[in-house]
């Protein structure tokens, strides 16, 4: 993606490269192109330097390349089968499997950022588990010949109830990284979350739409420096961004270990575990380097702030509590254009032991229904099949995410590999709505679904018999 | 089962293969017996084709036969023992023995067929092990000495409550086929319900029975084209069929993943997953092929039809809900001669996380335990020991239907394995019945089972606080 | 333990061996001491044979002997440690050691045998870990210096709340067989039930005492042949034995499928599953031989028979549910001098899936409570640890029984494994009192456990919103 | 740590030697050193013996050492890296990393004394996953760009709610032993508890210390001779201790069984489990060797004696029930000068099958709330990560002590180790809390943790229907 070659002039930038100091030395006097290009947003270089650090052209045929080894591109990302050694597209047959290839496909250090959650991922293993432990309830009877999958999402139409969650680094996955996940989208006729942290800018994402009036939303991490979000917001806004979508879950970032664990091991980084630590310095894992500069301070009093800087619709991402939803469904924050809440835990990336999405979905259901009403809820986590989709709706959520199965779907396939993805849920939501008996997603209902398994873990405010102490601390 | 050779012309037949055209295009030239023979229903070429396309007989001598390795028949089908290297008949002592049996003497093919369920299995796993959280409540000092586990279902009597339920394509275990079946059914005096998808014709089936008056069931599955279905239950009713089983949990196949891989990894056949994926066409698992032609479209309207063209009781299949089997139970329906429901989820075939039976049948007896009294409820699944069938009668069930057990006995060892598979549940149900302190089926009642581990997993009408939205979905 | 060869003619017999005819004649023309012996309680040929029958001695150095391979009994007997391979017995710690070293040093069918359960082996499972999912609460600032775990059972004092199950063939053990098990509980203080199927007469057993006031119980059997029974009665009676219990657990028997496995397996003897198998004939595994004549026709009526036949106090075995522990604390049964009751479920070799004891314990409990205030209640089954007993105590038993772990004991190590056995769980008990802040067994209670991990699972009557037919059921 | 080789006479000491005579007799006549050091606390020589039994000083290159092989001390503890094998400390990324390292680093003998718990380590593991089920509620919109973990416990400040929780032989771990995890805990900014059982004398931890006034706790252990205890104590308050922790869950050892399996293994001790066994004598494990002398008579009284013997404040350490922390919080007891609590079942070293403490602090919140308010409560046992701490808080602990993830610290790398797990568990903790939303330890409540996976599980008083009998056990 970097045309020329240019010589920079780093001296000055060094000591504050979120990725540390040594990340930049083990590459000096060498082309960094390979390593550098999928894991920095393009235009990260012309916001960090001053045009006098760059000190000009190069011939490529003079300077030294990295070896192989130390690669973070993936090898073989092709169109599958033949002599690369990836499955033909057409036996990838559910989610699950292309996230075994996307092993096999990946670099170790795209998969450690990709696959990596929280501390002992166990909120990332119950988002994958938790849609099992509800149960269908098919009626019969039904003339389901004709089942019409389409809903509308934040007032953009949709073919089936289903948006590619924001992800960063999609080129680790695929050269065409999100522009190539934007076409899918456009294809399949489903919506897409650009990340703040995408490996392409937004302006290259939008051009790999299908038409310009294919929807799109920008999801964003406010900077420490309020003037970069302001003049990306303006960005947006131009581009034809149809929402912005508040990032929330993630004041600060999570303990994803096998990301620091393999930066780690490689050649070029060295890793520890979190600011502060005696033994510091050097790099942090791919998950951390790209939090550098996102305030931790936001309050609800920003969505005014964020509303002065964009005339879209926005939706705020990341709540996991009722209380948090009934917040975002007053009246004063409904006035400011907030529309929509994602129910989220950052794909397990942010709090360790956070709750699935689908318990908040139920706990909102019990303790606060009223926010059905007002605003649209989302979902994203643990997606897996057609079933998870049905479920959630039955639920009252409005449309699901899938964060991972998209970069999955992008490994080693590219654009087709997303769209196969996309195809295959929307074919397993048709189907689970046949069996149940229901023909539109406006008839799936809390009567489709049995959550006992789930309904007594869900939150309950705790009867205090006693003492000023814990009130107190509520 | 083919006599004598014909060649036929498919030219135009090809695109309306239910099993793609590339299944019959790497057969062309040769002779196809081998492989159509366990997997078309005799009269599916005299249905499917006009008298000019049949050019006539050939010298076999003369033509080449596909090679063995592609033949979806079993290997070494026979009676057990010897150089077969299947056990002797006498050591397979559980139904757990006959399916690991099944599994080596089947061909890959025919073990994914029958073993197969949709998406996750986590239904088949659910059906499979559901009544091993059921408790068993032994009373203490009752005269067991003599103990009678015949019962009357659908007005036939029967040795023990037992049935073989409706599964198709017999005859990949065993060349006797479905009429094997039939006769085990006949010496152990058990009651077969015989599929629309067996692999030989109704008449055929019927001509294994052991006696005239053997009592049969058919299981129909209505076809769009609704004249093909009239002209079939004419010849039920006219081949002594005892009633007709109506199969309503299954409007559209499942995603049977196993049996789409196997085809996918055949030489005759390519596999993808289902209607729609751009890269489709070609075959797609046995089940779906099977499947064409089935109307998604009945309603309880279509009862009316179905009494206009059968003079046999109905009994309705695949029930999930206790609002359908109420829905069943009404006046009306009872009037048109719907005398019996199947609680059934298909083998866990249909919708994946659907409930197992037993949890119908406890969903029934809270919310409509008067579907009891007017109808004879049956289930289906999962059933491995006389304990299970036992537990299902306690809890309301008048009789339970074996499917893959029935299946799994006729392979590698024909009619006798289909008789000692029912050998043994009789005996074990015995043993049950003595351990409970009961002498008839008619003692058992809900005193002789624990269910509380169940209990808080049946559904429950969701007791909303609020709003019209939700209302308005159920 | 028969001292002088003889020579019989069993030619009428053998239709009539519980264990078939083919093990009798596979033996034919051979010494059959080493496989007859252990299995068969002496004085078995002098009761199935008639005088006639026995043609005389011989001298046994002319006669074949069978191969060591097909010999039930074990290998190796003996103190332990040295060449014979299994550990020293002081590197025994607890009662799962034992049963490791069980597994190395028993033939296999003697492992099948005593290591067998019913079906699955859910209740054998369930009962070995049902106490773990007890929690203990241990309470402070208790003087426990001095702790005394004695107690009282049928009147006869025992040195801590533990007694031998009855158990059959302990001579598949060790050649000491329960005369050892005997005098093993005599040095340790405590009490052994003998059971109908000792693999030595009662008086041989009696003999292993220490001294003649030892008490004992005798487990009884009834037989179809009334009379056998009454005069095995006078027997005991005339023995010293301190109580008949009398088991009801077990009208027919479980199906113990390793047990005939390994029955199958051996030269000797063929196996099929149970009578009535049109494969049938031949051997059916120990199980199922040691049961033939006995009766499945007890009822409460038959207690005055027993007490007919008996001055003993009289304690009934078996029952699994709160409704039979009220039956046997009605007046008029504790007026025929019945005074205890064993929850039991015949340590999973009965019915499976029947509840493991510590839920009719709670069962009762909740239900029946009155039954701790007539009846001395015992438990058995899945000890294995002095915590197991010790909760098994604190929900109202007054002791428990070990049937298996007796029986490893002997395995190996004859007499002093089994007061190892006894001695371990002495002090694991007197252990888990102190840390209890308990000094004796009569101030264990309800506060010293929590059983919430139960509670939910316990029993409790359906509760019925309709219907003549359930209730009717009931 | 011992300067001058000294030979002694152990003759009439031979038969006290909690650890047996076999372990002295068979380094008779070689150097000591290496195999005492590490598990005898300094000052035990001059306790057990007389002076006259030190026969003096010889040249150590005249005496025999005994083999590597039987070393007790650890192979090459060091700071990790480089030739020893063990991973750099940067590498260590979390607590279980320790632990697996440890379990490298430490002879068999101190990994099996520090890892082993009672019985079948139900309670351990208990510990271990309990956290783990309760679920987070991360909040959105709160600005917590400064968080401050500071918290104080028993008057003293710390940097974080943690503590390093009493266990002994630290010296196994590292030469530096206590003294060392003094130092770490002082330059963390944390506050260690320092057990009767440590390695080092009170006067060499206390000099580990990073300054005097470092505040310190004092673990007690009583002894059978109060005189010595009353010693112990005067000392204490001279070192500058500022509280007395009473350790009251062990009035007799658990029994630890791979303790004893190792030493069993060992060339100079040989096994037995407990006391009363017959074939006794030897050694039982470290475990059970070091609580010789220890009373079990304790009762609330004795809390006067202790109040009589120190002045400083004093926490009563092992209470598992609600019952006991109310007996704690009465006027009586907190006008002695007690002030806090420690709910702990001695990681799993005392009575098996005992609550994990957070049970006993849902328990205490649900029917003894009041304790809350008139003791500081700790917990210990199973910490592993910061969410875990944060979860202890918000349920009322007002910090969590850690027992062996501080020894694990200390084994291999020494004072770094240690201080490396102590900031992993404050960034962790600080994650934790930014990610709640939380700006300080004060504002952790109830609001914050979904516990309904616990709420069925924690003990009520059972509510008796019927029997003067139960209730008299109570």
């Amino acid at each position: 993606m970097i045309d020329a070659k240019e010589v920079y002039d780093v001296t000055d930038f060094l000591s504050s490269h979120p990725g540390g100091t040594k990340a930049i030395l083990s590459l000096a006097g060498q082309d960094a192109t390979e390593e550098y290009d999928p894991i920095h947003p393009p235009g990260t270089l012309e916001e960090s330097l001053e045009k006098s650090q760059i000190l000009g052209p190069i011939d490529p045929s003079t300077i030294a390349t990295i070896t192989p080894t130390s690669s973070l591109t993936s090898s073989s990302p092709g169109k599958g089968g033949g002599e690369s050694g990836i499955p033909p597209l057409s036996e990838q047959l559910n989610l699950d499997d292309f996230a075994i290839t996307a092993e096999k496909v990946l670099s170790p250090k795209a998969w450690a950022y990709y696959s990596s959650a929280s501390d002992d991922l166990l909120t990332k293993k119950h988002n994958n588990t938790v849609y099992q432990q509800i149960l269908l309830r098919p009626r019969i009877f039904r003339d389901v010949r004709d089942v019409d999958t389409r809903t509308t999402i934040c007032s953009s139409p949709i073919a089936f109830p289903v948006f590619v969650a924001p992800a960063a680094l999609a080129r680790l996955a695929h050269p065409s990284g999100e522009a190539g996940i934007a076409e899918a989208c456009g294809r399949e006729g489903v919506l897409q979350c650009v990340s703040t942290n995408a490996s392409l800018k937004p302006e290259q994402v939008m051009a790999g739409r299908v038409s310009d009036n294919q929807p799109a939303w920008f999801q964003l991490y406010v900077k420490d420096d309020r003037g970069k979000s302001e003049a990306l917001l303006k960005r947006v806004d131009a581009l034809g961004f149809t929402a912005v979508v508040l990032t929330l879950d993630a004041p600060t970032p999570g303990k994803r270990e096998a990301d620091e664990r393999v930066q780690n091991a490689g050649s070029t980084v060295s890793a520890a575990s979190g600011e502060g630590m005696q033994e510091g310095g050097g790099s942090r894992g791919l998950g951390k380097a790209l939090f550098a500069g996102t305030t931790p301070s936001l309050t609800w009093e920003d969505i005014k702030w964020l509303r002065k800087h964009t005339r879209l619709p926005i939706i705020l991402k990341g709540l996991q509590t009722h209380e948090d939803a009934a917040m975002a469904a007053r009246k004063e924050i409904l006035e400011l254009g907030v529309t929509g809440i994602v129910l989220s835990n950052h794909g397990g990336r942010a709090a360790d032991t956070a709750p699935p999405p689908v318990y908040v979905l139920m706990e909102i259901r019990r303790h606060a229904p009223e926010v059905f009403n007002r605003l649209e809820v989302y979902v994203d986590g643990g997606i897996r099949r057609g079933t998870d989709v049905v479920k959630a709706l039955c639920l009252g959520a409005k449309a699901v995410g899938i964060g991972r199965p998209a970069l999955f779907g992008l490994s080693g396939y590219g654009v087709d590999g997303v769209r196969r993805v996309l195809t295959i849920l929307r074919q397993e939501i048709e189907t689970a709505m046949r069996l149940l008996g229901v023909c539109s997603v406006g008839e799936l209902g809390l009567g489709h679904v049995n959550t006992r398994a789930l309904d007594g873990l869900i939150y309950q405010e705790p009867q205090e018999l006693s003492g000023g102490e814990v009130k107190a601390k509520l």
